[in-house]
């Protein structure tokens, strides 16, 4: 069975998602795309092979040949899309968050369980060969019972304003920190139940204006004890920084480096190594790997890997993590409510 | 002019001061010891080279040909004998940290300002040589403006029940993280104003009946606005893990590394290498460093390099994130009162 | 223009330039494959989209609609099917080495500049982002004037006795040490021309039978008096291990590493990390933007990147090195003829 | 019993050793120095606290009360100061070379064997905790058995040229590249049975007037059919870099690393780190233990853990491997004779 994809959405991830759709997904075929700006979408189609293309996602929905799509639209919309998607019976893949607010992520998992599709988040980093180590590594018990979750995530640079508008894309606890999220209840196989934020605009002040910030840190509490923090930034100038660990009782898992390619240079100024430049390069293979994936369970009729649930409950964690900031003051998740 | 020096305590750091004072601070003449367990002194001093010594800290302090004292006796009693010191005008080396209470350190301070003696804390991590060449490096402007301080501080096993105690040590957050709130105060250049505490038992239950915990997280705010994030641990069965970095908004300095010898065993099994087994290793040449500066301010008359000043303000951190601990919520410094 | 292929040779590396050709290089369309086993060529034929598959390479080369070859045929063959490649005027990508001898690397120089065809050779280190990097800061005079050229080129197991045999692969100094050899002349700038090997079969005596060895180390003397080492084996057990320096006058630049993703454990047995499996993982995208590069000098009608010359100088110096090691002298590559 | 400790040489070795005499060897008592220079004498033994000094050896020979003597004086004449200490009972500690030609080495051997005393040659490498670590790892069979020996020796920096004079050094591959054969020999638990060599003045012009070279390698073969290669070097402007490894027949050990100080800075530039400066902040430890380990076999009257074999065996190494190079040739080390 060869599942038949269409792709809402032809921005940054979206062109990520074609190039790997249209040539490297065994038993998917790359049928259509769409994006609001259909001149974008026309485009980006030619570039993939002649695909056809919409300027309305309505208007690749209504094609009855789609068995699935991969909404990689803005932020804002995924839950609008996915209900849509979810109407017409599709099976889909929606690119993280899986919707700013919690009333969203619930409606967006009723309408994929009504619709009896399978609903895949687009957690790339559970993915990652790094990552599906350590987890086995834990899970194996290498490092004992888990109890502390600690987190880096940081952005060589600022988004477009515009991008980062809250409004848009939820800001930066919600935008970065939900992959840090997401890995916390998966690598420490407890839930988050309490946060405390701090955060500031240190670097980039014309985020205030979008009501954004560029540092924060959250304290992380888990139902089982265990205790995190995950630090989020936007200034990483010297490359992409993505670092986890969890310390266990006997012992503790690493992910993350911060050179890309296999050179050092030593001159009188010392030891120098690059670093990786941006998502794409320390986490392409995911990207590609977790379609492969979701089509996989497709064809297999099995839950997929990262679920609507597993969305809706990071998504919790960043709204609690936002409102910790916001009054400064610990949250416990409990207090985050469908609206 | 050589500095005549006696030492107070001869337990675990004493005995570490006491080679150094016997062989490697020049310009310094040991002298004299106590310990309130007379044997455990009269010991001490005769592997040191036949010094005097004394079951009582008030007998070596009426030693008249002493012109400093080095203070390692318990925790608790701190605050204590630097003020019997100051009284009889000796110049006085304080091992971390300098009191377990607000009042004490404002006690000992204003007795060695009283008495016009210097009073150095022993916070030995601003004399190792990577600590130093970080600060260098932020000073320079190597990494712009510092915007968020992170600390990982782990030692690899429990202490004795009673050494943990917190009317003893003032727990983990007094006792481990007061050198990570030092380097926050110093390496940030900018006041600790809140701290948000998260911390259990998750490791060792047996701490929970004497108070104190295994594993902690603190966030920080600082006056300029910068965050940071704190955690402390008990059971890195790996290896004494310290690791510190420091974010600024064109760069970022990181201090920390978990190997020991300059050995790689490549096997079937991946590549190994062994890790840093505890504080003297990582700081034996800090523990010396911080003595000769001692000795050196002494000779040249000058301010210590860690002032008694700074051995309240990390105390005054350790404070506030014990109270915010107990309490579950934020705290300000500027609740941390004198009594 | 769309370069349409043909590849010969459906064994190990066949089938990584098949995955490639069929769907990652721009401008080239695979259209037929030939192997000496039908049934294997039809097999991944099929596997690649179902092409025209043969059992003679003759079949494949007589197909008038092909531009160009693709050679990974047994290395013993190399010689004889580039020069039919050539006789029918195909382009030719050829997997190194170029041929055994120093006559078979003439002939099919010779040949292809006869047939004014392209013929490049498969020294796809030249294509890896660290080889690439380290070449642009030699160039850019980031090390100084280059001095010593340094490799370890290990393999992690034994290949079959069958593949091994001298009169088939040309044994160690020529299966695996002409890659060194490459970079030598490239990374260098310098003809080698001089050569002392000393080799043992050390660990699988088994290679004795087939007149190969599975340890060697090979000093190098370059034409500007620059100096240099290979040392190559089989028996890296512990995974696959290239590792390349350039020491110059001013600086050095290292290429290699032993790990292969992003994580580390730490437990009471160390700080553990795993290595790179096999060639596949360590130059798989070098191997595609060979590939890729082949394609463009054929569109932009330039020189291949790698050319025939390259792959004769890299085989001369095999063979120097094969028979310093025979012979137990010193050799000049002066001594190597064609016949 | 205290050993009672004379010095013979207050160049830069010997200073270093005088320092760890002075203070830091238990056991032993640091009671005179002499050196050719009177003044540079009498000018260390006031910083090492007011000991005798001498400008003639023979007067501080003539002291009974010594029962001991470090031997830190130029090598060409180590051999003779062996002897003349030998005839007088003392035991003696000499720094690497033992004797700059085998007949010398056979003198202060079968000087020190006639007399009684114990002979200690200065390989300090072998007292590292790194290098131990390796040896006990090979030894235990962590990597099966061992087939190739590697080791890199550089500088960073040229010495005076008066010192590298061939008659007083011994050139590069006496004077460095003896550590490695010592290494060699140690590590591999085999004899080293034949070298080839290729050197040349490719950096500093100047060593060509003095008879020396400034980069050579050097192919070893051991009695077991084992191979390895040295790469010496006098202008590591990077830093000092001593690497070593042992590859094995089920893995291998690696010494060695380029890291000074803990601390990584990160910028736009990359990450970059300090290096090791020189021989004393590498192997400042080690100097100090083999002092240590000699004093304890005086004390338990037992074999030193470095023979003057072992001393005579690396130089002949190194003759063997000069002889290579001046020839052009491989050398047996058969060929090497007494005179």
């Amino acid at each position: 069975m060869t599942v038949r994809i269409g792709l809402i959405g032809a921005g940054r991830m979206g062109q990520v998602f074609a190039a790997h759709l249209a040539y490297s997904v065994a038993g998917a075929k790359f049928v259509a795309l769409a994006d609001i700006d259909a001149a974008r979408a026309a485009e980006l189609a030619g570039r993939a092979g002649g695909l056809a293309s919409y300027g309305q996602y309505a208007d690749l929905l209504a094609r009855q040949d789609l068995g699935a799509v991969v909404i990689a639209s803005s932020t804002y919309s995924h839950a609008e899309v996915v209900k849509a998607a979810a109407a017409v019976g599709k099976h889909i893949f929606c690119e993280k968050p899986l919707a700013l607010s919690l009333a969203g992520c619930d409606q967006a998992v009723a309408a994929a369980a009504a619709a009896k599709v399978k609903l895949q988040v687009g957690f790339m980093r559970r993915f990652d060969a790094a990552y599906q180590a350590a987890k086995e590594k834990i899970v194996a018990g290498a490092i004992g019972q888990p109890v502390m979750f600690k987190a880096i995530g940081r952005d060589p640079r600022c988004p477009d304003l515009d991008y980062a508008r809250r409004e848009n894309s939820g800001g930066l606890l919600m935008d970065m920190a939900v992959h840090d999220f997401d890995l916390a209840r998966w690598l420490m196989g407890s839930e988050v139940v309490r946060v405390q934020s701090e955060g500031g605009c240190l670097v980039f002040p014309e985020l205030k204006a979008v009501g954004d910030i560029d540092n924060a840190v959250v304290n992380l509490k888990f139902a089982n004890g265990a205790l995190g923090n995950v630090d989020v930034g936007r200034n990483a100038v010297y490359g992409y920084d993505i670092r986890t660990e969890v310390l266990g009782s006997e012992g503790s898992v690493m992910v993350g480096y911060l050179q890309q390619t296999a050179i050092l240079l030593m001159t009188h100024a010392g030891v120098t190594h690059d670093t990786v430049p941006f998502f794409m390069q320390r986490f392409g293979a995911a990207y590609l790997a977790e379609l492969r994936d979701f089509v996989a369970c497709i064809r297999d009729d099995r839950e997929p890997t990262v679920t609507g649930q597993d969305g809706r409950a990071a998504t919790t964690i960043s709204l609690a993590a936002t409102l910790s900031l916001d009054e400064g003051r610990p949250v416990s998740l409990s207090e985050i409510k469908s609206e």
